[in-house]
């Protein structure tokens, strides 16, 4: 893990975030590279789930949303963590983090019990249990600080924690204008705010990520065999689209003990990141408990009459949901190789060419000569007319280049040699061979 | 504008959101076909001045940043509008939006000079003029409702008010990894959030919006002629991949006593909305103002070295800015046609190929006949295959079809009828001279 990050952050494709003013805890920003390979990614799903596809619509709501939203859901009442502080040095820590064996529903008698030493002074002398609500508040319109407290609090809203629940709102809004057959999806790609007590993980577990979530509608009677397909599209997915290895990916049928209570079924699917087994994504039924939810604090039918047989019914829900920033580090950790080629030690990235932030490089050979630069210059132009995401480099020497397309990831070299001015071929470098190929230019 | 919005709601563009609760003021949701055109004008965007070029760099970071961020820019202290408060009726309100000839930084004697009354309950008894500073504030870490205000306002943090400030904190970052060679720009696509005391005028003034920003860092000698001509790509990119008119956009060159007090040169690129001339996008020559305020709160070097001349300076920088929604909202202004069509108005949305949500919609002429259906579903799969966004509609008669893919700004409607089962032709409804052409499917 610690070779990935240091090779995002050397070459660009992630940052501390706020990194120029040391850091904030639980952020990070993309950098040149970063950026397009999250994009690439975003847009592969987008395609994969909306775009090739005739069932699933797209929405995109805002950040800050009506917190009855949050009411319904129950997350102002549930999305908690067991908060404890150290009496001695202030230090606030997640319960269940710090203490073995115990659960997010653990109470101040079960902690004390543990005998757990503060991680920071060593004492043993805790304040109670508290419930810390993950949800980041702000206040929303013409509150200032020196106001007073029943102002303050009429005014709360709340980052949304998931987006789920953008979608979920604006079913009535698509149904009633879009007309769709039943079973259809609604799907979101956004970000979703989590104060995390103690962010860690690097993308992990951070306080701000981005979500692609899909709500499913389906017919009560037909979750089984629509979860079925949904399960095998998610899998086709990860491996066609994002190259990861089925063997990297372990399905987890959670227990009913440990699912939601309204859940009858959920799959987490379990990556092997190099710092352990974590979750990549989740594929969960919700039967119709977060429609039922806005029904109830909304006032309004959440109903769907099947337009062939008239029949009425609130539908039911497959949810599959990602984090972004977890898929990113799947395909990093999926493409991050060291190898030895004569005698050598590289790093290598090798993604999957739909993904690599550049798929082609092109140089001169040598940087002095103008002749092998204009011509260079000429092939950088060829390709780009073609192809988004050529890069060009004339940097160091071509040992050097190699090296550092390797590290992003460039799946071809081309480079421009004294053999180009005669023969109109050029050296096409392999990233993961290194084997060097004479082609035309005509047949790049 | 009201038939915009009515559109943009009836077809599933855009929701006011939080829609299904009443709303939440300042706030929308971005519909199937919002979502659609919203993503085909980012995308264009970041195709033509980064994909497409060699000297502008993508980053996205984090919303949520190092207050010290807001510091240095100046936002902590002068990001604020003037705040007044009714005493009788305890409404609150823009004072330089309710009284006639006054500015931001109005005085409590001189707003109380102009003798305006509440908007809201008619009377004349103010309170002072406040400064409203309109950041969204928020916690982050373990700070609980009933902790010490001491804590809070150490952990406190703002929602960004603007995508640059991500970029200035990472323009070392960039230049460290990357090794640009100057001039080069770092550019941002991203959310940005204003807690506008009066949030109005449909998507033009929300309380969340994206941003596309880009910070152009260039040797302080060459600053004009380099605005020049970025002023010059801006109105390319507005015309040619938006399809704006030139006509439509009115270049205000903002007089000195306007502009921030860095800046040499500011032009609002100001377009005639249906409801008035407001500002689409700016562009401004911001010195090395921001370089070197976050040099002052960092402590860390801003400097240069040309790798040509070697010399060393703090670049300066131009800044073309647009809201993605005030884009969106040209676009469709433009793209909003009431015409009259064989005596029958007509609604049809001319929006440019490249960003009609679908580019065409297949249908069979009649949808109870199995064999028209089934050569229309085909003549889709084909078109499916070279192209996304192909929609579907088997809805109603072909007139109602008709209106409802001009509506939404569907180029071309691929209609099959008997003669396609003899001949192989099919019908091409052109959608803003809705003549109709036969031709061959394997021509389509």
């Amino acid at each position: 893990m610690e070779e990935i990050i240091s090779l995002c952050k050397r070459r660009g494709f992630i940052f501390p975030g706020s990194d120029i003013y040391g850091g904030f805890a639980g952020t990070w920003d993309f950098g040149p590279l970063g950026v397009t390979l999250k994009k690439k990614i975003m847009d592969e799903w987008w395609n994969y789930f909306v775009e090739n596809r005739d069932d699933i619509y797209g929405v995109d709501a805002a950040i800050l949303m009506n917190p009855r939203t949050w009411v319904a859901s129950g997350h102002t009442a549930t999305f908690a963590d067991p908060l404890v502080e150290c009496k001695e040095c202030k230090s606030r820590f997640r319960a269940d983090k710090i203490a073995d064996g115990i659960s997010e529903s653990v109470t101040t008698e079960e902690f004390l019990a543990t005998h757990t030493k503060c991680p920071v002074c060593g004492k043993e002398n805790w304040g109670p249990i508290r419930k810390f609500n993950m949800m980041f508040t702000t206040h929303v319109g013409a509150v200032l600080p020196d106001d007073d407290a029943e102002l303050a609090e009429k005014n709360i809203a709340y980052l949304r924690p998931e987006t789920a629940q953008g979608i979920f709102t604006n079913y009535k809004n698509i149904v009633d204008t879009i007309y769709p057959n039943i079973p259809f999806g609604i799907a979101q790609q956004g970000k979703a705010f989590r104060n995390e007590i103690s962010p860690r993980d690097f993308i992990l577990r951070d306080r701000e990520c981005s979500q692609m979530e899909i709500e499913y509608f389906v017919h009560p009677d037909t979750w089984e065999s629509e979860f079925e397909k949904i399960y095998k599209e998610c899998d086709d997915f990860l491996e066609i689209r994002m190259g990861l290895k089925p063997n990297d990916i372990n399905h987890l049928e959670v227990a009913p003990e440990d699912r939601a209570h309204y859940s009858k079924r959920t799959v987490d699917f379990m990556f092997k990141y190099p710092n352990g087994e974590e979750e990549l994504m989740g594929l969960a039924y919700r039967t119709d408990f977060d429609l039922q939810n806005i029904a109830r604090e909304s006032g309004k039918s959440m109903e769907y009459r099947d337009k062939i047989t008239n029949e009425v019914f609130v539908p039911h829900v497959i949810e599959p949901s990602i984090g972004v920033e977890r898929l990113v580090l799947a395909v990093l950790s999926t493409a991050y190789t060291e190898d030895e080629i004569n005698g050598e030690k590289r790093v290598v990235l090798k993604l999957p060419e739909n993904l690599a932030p550049f798929r082609f490089c092109v140089s001169p050979l040598l940087k002095n000569k103008p002749e092998l630069v204009a011509k260079a210059k000429e092939v950088y132009d060829l390709l780009r007319k073609k192809y988004t995401n050529v890069t060009w480099d004339d940097s160091g020497n071509i040992g050097k280049r190699y090296r550092k397309q390797d590290e992003i990831g460039t799946p071809k070299c081309v480079v421009i040699d004294f053999d180009t001015l005669e023969d109109g071929t050029v050296t096409v470098r392999d990233r993961d061979t290194t084997t060097q190929t004479r082609v035309k230019i005509s047949d790049l």
